[in-house]
């Protein structure tokens, strides 16, 4: 059976059928950058959301954790401060927030979401953000503008982060679209409980049972978001909400039937698609290079391996600089705690063996520093000791990562 | 009782009685700068030494590991080659550069070892190095100079690092003192097997017993190189060498002694030293922190914290912007997965209270940028719920770094 979800072009949250979004700028950023943005659902929805790892985690999370099993209607979200290490008042700004949600737009008591991004340690300026939110349901009641809402997420991202995807499950057409932001401090761990200051927003029409449409978030997100680091920072604010307003009225999916799996692969692309773009907008970063490690004993051994190269500092500043340096990628893999024998060993750039039998292929070292050119690349390290195998996405450390940082109060 | 070691104004590996040092350029490095040292002891002496806890080990550690239990009459080594990825041959050709050593001054099999710092995978120029090697023989009978050593064991030092002390012991006078080499690929974890690129090699002409030497080497080590970090990249060449000629003729220092504890003070007075040179003078480094844990449950909750906080790209990159980022420091220590309690946590830049009970000490966030202005400063985090404790020296991350190791093919 083949089964290919299709991209919508230029496609996004407002793709899928009931779902409105639009964005405005409040005057929590300075110089009348868009800060705050609102999802909106004609019906409302089953979610299911994944959260930080970190073990401080800003108030939206601590807010939104008591309504995972409410019936959500919207999202709002703020950037330009992250409203964490801001405590009780913290939570209490964020219930406030959702409660003008409801109020503005008529909408049922526990049925709005919250979610923050940008400085840590600042308390919100509530007087800006409650008047920002009751003129933000005046504009979504008339308006819905994808574009709005992505600008409005945004932090240091350099661009917007939008995908949707079409497929057919049960003979009826199903739509999954998302929009997420983050480009630093970024190394999601989005437990069940999942991590990055990521945040990502997906949203489908698909009629899907509660419990399925967790479990396929975590298993997405265990392939995609959680696979990705720009800086090996895990946010204290990361999350990604999956909203489910069932308006294709296609027969519910149910947990691990056949049309679970369909939907699974659909929403794993979607997530994928959402989770590359993050590090392709890594702070500063100039490529995306995929940290392949196959055939370990288990898959803790690739995770290990493959996450100790995504976040060295050598190798990440090597990738920028274009050079061929192997050594300290395996010099990675020999620190990471990781079980290989470098006798078995095979190290390739992109299809180029470097290192095999415990030897470096000499004759292709010459040739290595093309394979650098691209924008994207594939860095594989084959253990051949067994059948598991691990990938993360990492970017390059680049000059322009520490200007952004040295200055951002993030 | 008082027991103050004393440092010596421009002290090292010569000012210990019975020890010679010099380096020349052999060829290996480009434009004729210095890649060859050696260090001589007029009588054999007891050595130990701790290596890196890569997997991926230089030749010259296989090497070393064989002749550990042997009389030490000399250490070469070069810059500009790591001798590591280069398989058997590498271990051959670090026996040629001890054999030669050994040859050239007449000196008894098996008492030289080698260390080897530069680039990874590529195999020494065993021409050039071999007749460097009888030049360097040739000229350390003549003279001995201790910068010409510091020089030649250099890769992307900016300085040189020397350390000496004296301090009496059981009525003799005994001196230590050292030299080393580090700015990148530095997280040392030297075990017994500890790691860096770093190399160190101390002397002393103490007349200690073997496992006293050892036992004192470990405990210095742990609190000293094993406690820096530049860039969190564990080398697979890291070496600590300490040699004993016993000729300043005091009664034998034996393990757990008195004389022991006071040998290690000093000995751990010269490790800290050296090792706070290393961060100093991290690959683009412009600041030296200590991260200073506190009052943790369990040493190693305070291990966890301190190494997320001195690892953390942006918490690093905060500090050398001089942006009193305190969200980074205690999101990082929110990752780590030490314990502690965000109410009962206090957070001080130097003796300034940044948070408190689980709150911003506002009235103190406009001043923490000055505690910042200083090439070191001193981030405590207070967790006031038990009593063990931990540190470690970070550098700051900057442009410098990024572009030194964009194009450095270490």
């Amino acid at each position: 059976m083949e089964f290919e979800p299709v991209f919508l072009e230029g496609g996004g949250i407002t793709s899928v059928k009931g779902f409105r979004a639009n964005g405005i700028a409040s005057g929590l950023k300075e110089l009348g950058f868009k800060d705050l943005g609102l999802i909106l659902s004609e019906k409302p929805c089953d979610v299911a959301a994944l959260f930080t790892n970190n073990k401080i985690k800003a108030a939206h999370i601590i807010f939104d954790l008591e309504r995972l099993s409410n019936k959500i209607s919207a999202i709002v979200v703020n950037s330009g401060n992250a409203n964490c290490l801001t405590g009780e008042i913290g939570v209490k700004n964020a219930r406030e927030m959702a409660e003008t949600v409801e109020k503005s737009l008529g909408l049922e008591q526990g049925g709005v979401l919250v979610a923050s991004t940008g400085v840590i340690g600042k308390f919100l300026n509530m007087d800006v953000v409650l008047y920002g939110i009751e003129k933000l349901a005046r504009v979504i009641k008339i308006e819905s503008d994808e574009k709005n809402f992505s600008y409005a997420i945004m932090t240091t991202d350099r661009k917007t982060k939008t995908v949707a995807t079409e497929c057919e499950i049960d003979g009826s057409r199903i739509r999954i679209g998302g929009a997420a932001k983050g480009a630093g401090m970024i190394k999601p761990e989005l437990v069940d409980l999942p991590h990055a200051t990521m945040l990502a927003f997906i949203v489908t029409d698909a009629n899907i049972e509660k419990k399925a449409l967790k479990e396929a978030l975590i298993e997405a997100t265990n392939l995609s978001f959680n696979r990705i680091s720009v800086d090996n920072d895990t946010s204290t604010n990361d999350s990604v909400f999956l909203l489910a307003n069932g308006m294709a009225e296609n027969k519910l999916i149910t947990y691990k039937s056949e049309a679970y799996e369909l939907f699974k692969i659909a929403l794993t692309k979607v997530c994928q698609s959402l989770a590359k773009m993050i590090v392709k907008d890594g702070e500063g970063a100039t490529k995306v290079v995929k940290i392949e490690v196959k055939n370990s004993i288990t898959e803790m051994d690739a995770v290990k391996i493959a996450r100790a190269i995504a976040d060295s500092y050598l190798v990440k500043t090597a990738i920028f600089g274009q050079s061929p340096n192997f050594g300290r990628i395996l010099a990675a893999a020999g620190y990471s705690g990781g079980k290989f024998d470098l006798k078995r060993l095979k190290l390739y750039f992109n299809d180029l063996l470097l290192f095999s039998d415990g030897e470096i292929v000499h004759e292709n070292v010459s040739r290595a520093a093309n394979e650098m050119i691209t924008n994207e690349m594939t860095i594989t390290l084959d253990l051949n000791l067994g059948r598991k195998e691990y990938f993360v996405w990492t970017s390059d450390l680049t000059c322009d990562y520490v200007k952004i940082n040295a200055s951002y109060l993030s």
